[in-house]
């Protein structure tokens, strides 16, 4: 693309060694978010709290005159209402979704784009139809290779204008494990709007590229697809014209609760001395997790975590762990990796692509523990039983010296 | 604070001239998020896109062990849980809250905190019990002045390690209008745990530092209120030494859905000649929005917008607005501004304090007006009759090129 339009969509590029995060990196990231890493404690993220990645803008979209339109190389094409689409027999699965790019920016060099740290994550239990229901309702003609989904999300990216639009191998658009989904609700609710709202493209164990929002289109090809977000972005290249790899599966990864409290700007983390539960989740989209080690000395030792094993078989999401820390006076590297049946694990230095995708290096959690503050730093008054403190000024005295007065 | 403590917990600092958004800010822009633009479309906010804004963590709480304290200086403490609060009449208010720290990251130099552009923002239905309601329970003893207001999260700010806690003035937490809430429901549903799940205090039209969440302690007292975020935090001040004056009420500000469709990366948004509507919202905290002027031309003309009287008397949330514009090849720079029923407005040149509060410079949105891509740019097979178009590569033919056939 040419002229003004190209001007405006200049093609990736990797950070300066020394540069900041760009003005146009923070508007991304201001935009879209991650999942603050205290929500690991939930089994299913709330909405507002499961990451979000909008390549262009929220569509404005009424699922009372929502169609999907089902066609390409099909006996029967249709039109389904969100009537139509609840009439068919539905599907729920829980599934953690983590984006391509998560850990991009922590890469060096940091190839620029949405810059996640490592909170690009979620798991929600979806409804929605079986994909390989309505693709048996249209009848798939035979020589079909692969489904194209098309999003209402309508941007530019790279010098392209295009809706936001990906594809699936034919088998996987019709497989039974994972069940690909067209979801209407998330958790029990209608899709929120950030989320896909009315209807949504569910893969289990794919990275969240390939979960079109806003689906408006599923047509059925007998070529392979060749549109931007399969063959240009998302690829797992080394250098510019690398024709690369596609990026497809969710690479294991293990995350904790950053334990302790934190400091609001440094983000670093305080814990008191003596026992602590380490606690966290993990997942692969390869193959279940089957093993989490913790270290608390920057990854010289390993120690087995304690791994759930869900009760209702969920696959495709998330498993908790837990692990006991006795925390001593001094600064601390806490790291947790996994392991799934497949034999995948996380790598301790970075690996890297050109777009920084399917990054899963070991999180690393640096945590200073000290005991509270003794009352001679602060004013008694300050401290209650329960170790809230407002020290070494004496603001909260007020509150304090108000008490039964 | 001395030593290791002090160490993860520097002063407040301006960032240096050519300084990218450092590790810092962007840890923290990934956790809290603002509002997308294109959600102005929405008269309440979902939860999920109104703006969040958590100095620590988000804290583990359970409704049914949640325990709201009234004391200090009143005739009768009380101890309420979920059922009690529940108990006594409610109010609902639609109230349009800001971060006092939106369009930090556009000053220079640029205070380093939560990086917010001009997304800090939101709007959603509160319910809950006025506190006025629940200071008559306890019953004011003579010679108080201040209330102060306690949250369950907790953690260390520039050297202090404190709960959050902030006061208002008596007169303010017993006023009628604003009415000062201790809220439990936000758009009719249980408050999301990163609104301050299950309870929080809304003080309608005041920055979002008034609205205290995970809300467990009220204490009112005969002095002034000394806490960090009281009278070392959220000050204007031109100076580190500068004792400054306290952040309260929301300045005016109108902000526009950006037309057209954005650029992934660099997020210029690019719309087709010819007649568009603008439209957005605009709302202050100081007194109810009476105009709405628009500009086309960087800020050299501007027009009136028309706009929308709320039929329901809504004097503490946002006014719709809109305007018609033509547009014509080239670029072009928006701008819209709000002035409220006392006269203020917004600036045109930044006003700059060292902590980045009140900002409320006009709004800047850049957009290019270009015709769709013609044929002869692409393939023609690639647009549809919708405009959806993917150029100038040939993605998505694999698409098209399957109908039918």
């Amino acid at each position: 693309m040419d002229g003004r339009m190209g001007a405006i969509s200049p093609p990736g590029r990797l950070a300066e060694p020394a540069e900041g995060i760009s003005p146009e990196e923070l508007a991304l990231a201001t935009r879209n978010h991650g999942m603050p890493l205290e929500s690991l404690r939930y089994d299913l993220t709330p909405p507002g709290l499961h990451y979000v990645l909008v390549h262009y803008d929220i569509p404005a979209a009424d699922a009372h005159t929502w169609a999907l339109t089902l066609g390409g190389r099909v006996r029967t094409p249709l039109t389904l209402d969100m009537a139509a689409l609840r009439s068919f027999p539905s599907a729920t699965h829980r599934v953690t979704m983590e984006c391509a790019g998560n850990g991009r920016a922590r890469l060096t060099p940091r190839p620029v784009s949405q810059p996640w740290l490592v909170e690009g994550i979620g798991t929600a239990e979806w409804t929605g139809v079986p994909l390989r229901t309505l693709l048996a309702a249209c009848g798939v003609a035979p020589g079909s290779v692969e489904v194209v989904f098309t999003g209402a999300d309508h941007g530019l990216e790279r010098g392209v204008e295009q809706d936001y639009r990906r594809s699936l191998p034919l088998e996987v658009a019709t497989g039974r494990d994972p069940e690909v989904m067209v979801a209407y609700a998330m958790n029990g609710a209608p899709l929120p709007p950030q989320h896909g709202y009315p209807l949504r493209l569910v893969v289990p164990g794919w990275y969240g590229m390939a979960q079109v929002k806003w689906l408006r289109d599923i047509t059925v090809i007998d070529t392979e697809f060749t549109g931007f977000q399969q063959q240009v972005a998302y690829r797992y290249r080394q250098a510019a014209d690398d024709p690369g790899e596609a990026v497809t599966r969710i690479a294991p990864r293990a995350l904790m609760v950053p334990p302790g409290f934190p400091d609001f700007m440094s983000r670093t983390r305080v814990v008191r001395p003596g026992p602590h539960f380490l606690e966290g989740r993990a997942w692969s989209g390869l193959a279940p997790v089957v093993r989490v080690e913790v270290s608390t000395d920057a990854s010289r030792g390993w120690y087995d975590a304690e791994l759930d094993v869900p009760p209702h078989g969920h696959d495709w999401a998330w498993r908790h762990w837990q692990a006991p820390w006795t925390a001593t006076p001094g600064t601390h590297v806490l790291s947790v990796r996994a392991t799934d049946a497949e034999g995948n694990s996380q790598p301790l230095e970075q690996s890297w692509n050109r777009g920084g995708f399917g990054n899963n290096l070991v999180q690393r959690v640096e945590v200073l523990c000290e005991a509270a503050a003794s009352p001679e730093d602060g004013d008694p008054g300050t401290a209650d039983a329960a170790g809230h403190t407002e020290s070494p000024t004496r603001s909260g005295t007020g509150t304090r010296s108000g008490h039964g007065s």
